[in-house]
Order: C-alpha cells, then sequence, then structure tokens
C-alpha cells in the first residue's frame, strides 16, 4: 500500500495522491475512523515531497472525507462506506431499448459502414483538409473575443444563438440574395441537429418524403428515423427529373421535400436556374415545404454564381434553409442554422431549448469572430484555389485511368464516378482494399437495394497529390482486371 | 447609389464593398451584363481607396458574380438573375407543425415563467456566478490545446466523445467509487442533451416515470415531451418517501425512476445513506432503470462526503448516471457525460451521431485541458468558499426576515423555503415583482396544479451580498403586509 503510487505527467502530483487515497478509502483499503499515515510517513512511502501530502491530506478533509484530531493526526471520516453490493441488479439493456434506438444503431455507417484503415489511400472523407486551416487566426480570435466579453461566453447563453453571430449569419444570406422579411434564424450543432429539429417539428399527414436520389445517406439516415417513407426523385446532368417529380407530386401528397440543389452530395450536380424555378413553382403548387441543404454552396470551382434555392423565393416562407460551413471551415466547430418563417423558428427554438439547451457559447462567438474578423475570404480563397487544383488532378486521372466512366460534379469536395453498368463497385472496393485504396460505394446514397451499384464516391480533400494519382491509378487497373 | 454605402468597423472595409455591389446586383439595381463604374469612379462615390475596390472586384469575379473584359471595364455576369417572384407561397406554419413541437413551446418557462427584468435583484438564477471565473486558465488551456493538436480539434470528430475527456471523467467517476466494469461513457451536449437521448432510447412498455415530487422542471418538461406519465414521490428531509415509494412500485410497473439524490432541485435535499441503500434494493427488486442526475455533487457545503448513487451499484447495471460541470464550471462549454452500461452507451452513441454528429470538441479538449492542468480543484476550492459564504449569508437572512418558514438545502447554488401553508408564493411574488424582486415559485417544480403553491426557489448565485440582504428583506417586509 502507498508505495504502489503511479504518478502520471498531466496533473498535479497532490491531485494524484488525494485521488489515491479516496479510491482506498472508497474501496475498503482505508476503514471509517482508521488513523491515516502522518504526512511524513506517506512522504516517505509515496516518494513524495511532505508538502505534496499536507495539501492532498487538506483536499481531502475540504471534501469531508477525512478529519484532523489536534495533535493526533487524521482519520477516515465516519461516513465513509464501503458500496453496498448491488452488483446482482443485471438489466439486459439490449431489450429496454426502444425501436429508435435500435435503428439509429443499424443505421449507423461508422459502425455498419465500410470505414477506412491506417495507412490506407482513403477516398471517403469528405471533410475539410486540417493543414489548410489558419490555426494563428482561430488563436487570435478566441483572445479577442475572450477580452472581450470572456465571462459572458463561458456562461448559460440563449437557446436561438448568439446574437452576433446571428445578426452576422442573416446580413450574410441577405448579401446571397435571401429576402429575410417574416423570417428568422436560429443557430444549431451543425446541419444534422437542425435537420433533426426539423424533421421533429413537421407534422405528419401523409408521412411521405420526396428527396433526390441519390441523396446524402445521413439525410436518409435522420428521414427513415423520423418514419418518413421516401420517395427518390432521380438526377440529371442539370438536376431532378422534372417529369418524374411531377408525376410523383399528383400520384400522392408529401410532407416534406428534401433538396441539395447546389453541389449535391453524392453526385456534384448543380441544379441550373430554369430548373430551381420550375422546382419551386411545382412546391408551390402542391404546397410541399422545400427543406434545402446547403452544405457546399461556397466551394464553386467553374461555372456561374450560384444562389441558394431560398434566394429566389422573395418573402414566401415555404422552403427551410439549413446553411452549414462544416465543409468549408471548421465541422469540429458544431455550429450550424437554420433560416425560416419566424413562427416556425419559434418552434425549433423551444425544441432546441428543450433538448440541448443552447449550442456552445465557445464554438459560435468564436465563430464569429474569426468571420467578423475578415478571416473567413482569405480562408475560403485559399481553400478553394487548393481544393480546385485537387479536383482537376482527379478529373485527369479520372480521364487517364477510368476512361470508360462518367464523372460528375462541378464543386465541392469530392467526384461522383459512374462505371459502365456491368460494373460492381462493391466488388471493385473489396479488391481495391487488399491494394490499400478505398472509396464509398455509391449505392450507399440511393433509396432502393441494387440502385447505384455500378457508382462510387471520391472524396478528395484529405488525399495528398501523390496519392490521388497512386490510389486512381490502383482503382483503375484493378477495375480493368475485374473486366 | 453607391454614394449611401454605410461602413462599420467590424469588417474589412473591402469586404463590405464587395457585399454591397453583389446586394445590388441579386436586388436588381446591377442587371446582367450591366457595365460597372470603373474602380477610379467608384473609389470617389464611395469615399474608399481605389485599392479597396480593386479587391473588392477580384472578389466579386472571384465569386463568379463579374466578369472583366480587358480595356473595357468590368461587367456583371450574365447568369445573375433577379429572384423569381415566389412570394405568393404563404404556408401558415402554426398548422403545420407536430404536437412535440406545439407541446415545447408550451412547456418552455423562458417563453411562459417569469423572467427577471434588467436591474431587478433576482434570485430565479441558480448558473454560476461568472465573475469566479478564472479566465486566465481557461486561455491557457486553449493555447495549450491549439498548439498541440489545432488542427484536429478542429476537423470532424467522434460521437463518443473526445477520447482524452472520456478516459479523464471515467477516472474522476471512479474516484468517486464508481465500479466501470461493463461500463462505458458518452460525451454529450450536456445534461439536458444527455437526458433527452436516454429517454428516447428507453421502450415504452408501461409508459410510466417515477420520479420525485417536487423536481428539476426542465426533467419535468423533457419527460412530458417524450410522453411519460409521471408519478411522483414525496420529499422528506432525507430523502424520498420510502413508503410511497414502495406502495407505488407494488400497484403500476414504471418503466424509469429520475432522481437526483444529492442537493436536489428544488430542494437541496441530500439523500441519507440509508434510503440510498433502500432505494437501490427497492429499484432492483422491480426492475426499474434510474436516471441519476449528479449535476450538483462537488457544491458540498456542509455534512458529510456525498457519492453518487451509482457508486453503490457496484458492478450492477441497473444505473444510468448523467454527469454535468455546469453548475460548477463553464455552462456555456455544452459537455455532459452518461456513464451507463456499455450496451446501452452503444445505442446511444450511434443516436447521438445521428441527431448532432458530436460535441464540439473545442469544448471537450478545452474542458480536458482546463482539467488537466489541475485547475479544477483550485477552482472548486474558491467556488466553494465563495458560495458557501453567499448560502450562509441567505439562510441568516431568512431566519431574520422571514422567520416563520422552513428551510431545506445543504448545498448548491440554491435554498428552498416554504412558507405556512396560508401563503402563496405566487402572490407574494407579484407583489415583489412591484418592488423589484424576483424569485421563481416553488411549484413550477411540482407535478400537479395546487401543489407547492406556499413555496419558492432562491438561487443565490449571482446576486450580491448587498442584493441578498436587501432582497430577502423585501420578500420578508412583504410577505408580513400579506398576512
Amino acid at each position: 500500500m502507498y508505495s504502489d503510487l503511479q504518478l502520471t505527467e498531466d496533473r498535479p502530483v497532490y491531485i494524484q495522491v488525494k485521488d489515491y487515497m479516496k479510491r482506498l478509502m472508497l474501496k475498503g483499503g482505508l476503514q471509517a475512523k482508521q488513523k491515516l499515515p502522518s504526512t511524513r510517513e506517506l512522504s516517505t512511502l509515496m516518494k513524495v515531497s511532505r508538502s505534496t501530502v499536507l495539501l492532498a491530506y487538506a483536499e481531502l478533509e475540504d471534501e469531508g472525507l477525512i478529519y484532523a484530531v489536534k495533535g493526533k493526526g487524521n482519520y477516515v471520516s465516519a461516513s465513509i462506506e464501503t458500496p453496498e453490493a448491488a452488483a446482482n441488479w443485471e438489466l439486459d439493456w439490449t431489450t429496454e431499448v426502444s425501436e429508435y434506438a435500435i435503428q439509429a444503431e443499424q443505421y449507423d455507417l461508422m459502425k455498419h459502414g465500410s470505414g477506412a484503415e491506417r495507412g490506407e489511400i482513403s477516398f471517403t472523407s469528405i471533410a475539410p483538409d486540417e493543414k489548410l486551416f489558419d490555426l494563428h487566426n482561430v488563436k487570435r480570435a478566441f483572445l479577442d473575443r475572450m477580452s472581450l466579453e470572456g465571462e459572458v461566453l463561458l456562461n448559460y447563453g440563449y437557446a436561438q444563438g448568439y446574437r452576433p453571430l446571428m445578426n452576422y449569419l442573416l446580413r450574410y444570406m441577405e448579401n446571397k440574395g435571401v429576402d429575410l422579411r417574416g423570417k428568422d434564424i436560429l443557430i444549431t450543432n451543425g446541419f444534422t441537429e437542425g435537420f433533426d429539429l426539423v424533421l421533429g417539428a413537421l407534422r405528419k399527414k401523409s408521412g411521405k418524403a420526396l428527396c433526390e436520389n441519390p441523396t446524402h445517406h445521413t439525410a436518409i439516415k435522420n428521414l427513415k428515423l423520423h418514419q418518413f417513407h421516401l420517395t427518390g426523385v432521380n438526377m440529371e446532368p442539370d438536376g431532378l427529373d422534372l417529369k418524374q417529380l411531377e408525376h410523383e407530386l399528383e400520384a400522392s401528397p408529401y410532407d416534406l421535400a428534401y433538396l441539395v440543389p447546389s453541389y449535391h452530395n453524392p453526385t456534384g450536380i448543380v441544379t441550373s436556374p430554369a430548373k430551381r424555378v420550375e422546382i419551386i413553382r411545382l412546391m408551390n403548387k402542391y404546397q410541399v415545404p422545400i427543406i434545402e441543404d446547403g452544405f457546399n454552396e461556397e466551394l464553386r470551382y467553374s461555372g456561374s454564381h450560384v444562389s441558394p434555392l431560398i434566394a429566389s423565393m422573395g418573402k414566401g416562407n415555404g422552403l427551410v434553409y439549413l446553411g452549414s460551413f462544416s465543409k468549408v471551415l471548421f465541422p469540429g466547430l458544431r455550429v450550424g442554422w437554420i433560416i425560416a418563417d419566424a413562427a416556425l423558428i419559434d418552434y425549433l427554438e423551444s425544441m432546441k431549448r428543450a433538448r440541448s439547451i443552447h449550442t456552445s457559447t465557445l464554438d459560435q462567438s468564436l465563430l464569429y469572430q474569426y468571420l467578423s474578423n475578415g478571416n473567413f475570404e482569405k480562408y475560403l480563397k485559399r481553400a478553394r484555389t487548393e481544393y480546385k487544383r485537387k479536383y482537376e488532378l482527379v478529373v485527369r486521372c479520372l480521364k487517364q485511368y477510368l476512361p470508360m466512366c462518367r464523372i460528375s460534379g462541378a464543386g465541392g469536395l469530392h467526384l461522383f464516378v459512374q462505371f459502365p453498368s456491368e460494373y460492381r463497385t462493391r466488388e471493385l472496393l473489396a479488391a481495391c482494399k487488399v491494394k490499400g485504396v478505398t472509396f464509398t460505394p455509391g449505392d450507399t446514397f440511393y433509396l432502393e437495394p441494387g440502385q447505384g451499384v455500378n457508382t462510387m464516391r471520391l472524396g478528395f480533400s484529405r488525399v495528398s497529390d501523390e496519392n490521388i494519382r497512386k490510389g486512381i491509378r490502383i482503382i483503375g487497373e484493378t477495375a480493368a482486371q475485374m473486366r
């Protein structure tokens, strides 16, 4: 006892001594009313200074775990009891959980998907490349804001969001052409919480939802978790197949349509201006609210300027816009936003309060300060240049090594690749994995089994130039052998 | 046009010029293919430097909004269109929202409760006193961690949590006597998200839940939002009325019991060791999982050392523990944790991923670094001393000005006050508000209308000594007049 104290470097020594003694008491190694070693004895046994032991004993007394008797020494508190054995209370949690929990686990791609292993060339991620992060400016933004109002940032904030950031984002959306009359904003823990809140806020009438097919797999998961039946509308090179869309709308009522009009995930397609106008007209006609996912808007490499769909709505209120900088700036900061009709935002605010009180004020204020220091524009310029370079490299490599494929994608951090119909990209993936290369099989993004089995998504943001070349070459060679 | 540019101080000037021009194009003030003023002209009109205009034009070109014709000037992109008028699309969102959204709004005390106004002496808050925050150490923790792995912190993290923090908290709970065998941890956005996740994860069998009466009003709200029917068990000075508890358990099956065994909200009661043992025995006997809210454990001022209930469970797995530092450290950092059976945590992790991907890595890593720098113990000591002093002041003032009342509370940031039965604290509150003093009427925390109408909760953490004296004196005088 005592001499087996093992010190680690990451905590003050007196705290480690205190914790050691506390553990002894709680585990019965030291009993109630038992005398503790003197500070001199313990310091010798533990090979720490006497002042360290004195500090540790003071802390233990402060916590009510020991008491001092003048001239006699320190004793374990009378109230310390060895834990009652309730060890026989064994619940089988697998039978205690809800259908929702079971489905959330089943649909969890991080658990059941094809993850990448260390050392592999992985095209699975569409997260930003952290080498581009301007840490210096992030640190400055933090220190700037902490100096201004650190106490405020660390205490409770408001469910709707941190006011300066809300105002900044409202202006930011206005600059994209959004008419803010009658609308309001809610800050969320990224796109995902925003989407979850909106789905929970909508009254189910038909219980049916429209979406692009293929589409963002997290969105598919969350729509299913909210018990929506999904109808997918096929994608053409300039956006939704409008004939099919109108056909579906005529055939059945829908509670909502989830759409990614710009740099769609996974196809990278930008919906054309003409189709946008028509989509809004149809949704208005059939009174189907649109949930717009604006996640990638900033990452344009070529083609015309793209506005979000909500910018074409005027003061109409049938569209709920979900914004995020997670693909452009820092996903570790969980900050997204919803722009929608003020009445809806009012409900969403109460739901947000009930579920997580508010989004981290630190994240929000750091982001605000970073943005308003003017760092975003500079960062975006640098990031866009770098991603565009990689994007073009991927396109060149694909043309060279996979000349039989059709590729799509005009921006963002990924490209979508369609093989001739006889290919099976899951088989290709299995063969490539052996050679240390992974990608996301495209069927992940489709609603029905058997769809998109000859497609793949290539995320390139975090792959080096050398590995882009090598990886796509390996995919190409492997595909050629499989023919 | 142009000369009405109004510059603000918080953003670089060239960005404000860019945004001004962009807004003009999007709102139709500048039409597709129209020529822009020369940089020299615009600089004169806007009273900004020519280099600023050059920068702004370069940004606009970069965004695809304008194009340059050599020797001629800059032109608005052909693709810019004035927004289509979809202004007639008006949905009535109040009829589009779900029952859940409507209830979340109805139960929202921030909207429908008795909030405090500026300048009032308010005893409504139980948030920590931000004057105690050691900003210096928070800044250092941030810079330490950013320097070590800033890129990692700003990119996507893991749903289960930031590993160093998870390990720290596991050890922290072990030091409270928790047997971690078969258990695991999940990091959440504070207690509230943790509670919401656990409630969503439990299979509804009876649809009934047990709780203390009174209890934490956010917990009542969330239990109701999850459609649980609540049975309240009365509180005695040493914890639950065990006779009533057993009676309820015999009478009906329950899906869960939500308990706050230490420094209960609102009564401040600490459940006695003997009652803790009996509660666990009963819950085990009737197989009712316990959700333990450990929110205030650190704020002990007097009495014996208090362990969480989970520390008495051995390796039994029938209890789900929800931890938070929000009342002790920084609530602006939204970080809480769940300790429970590993199989349950596995489901909760997938639910967490589906709802918000993960908790802010920045918050988690900052908290970890702050804790492992040894700041927590020092801060806690200082905070405890200060809160204890205030606590004792409140007790003295209550005895002086409200001698007819019974008070309870042995720790935390509030006291609970029970008036003789003829008093109505909502009437008292109305009379006190006129005099600039507010508190939380105790009935807020009770399950049934008409209960606790002669009680109030006094949160003292953010009230100055002078205002504590003045406020309680006013409450006392007002109560005397109402007799």
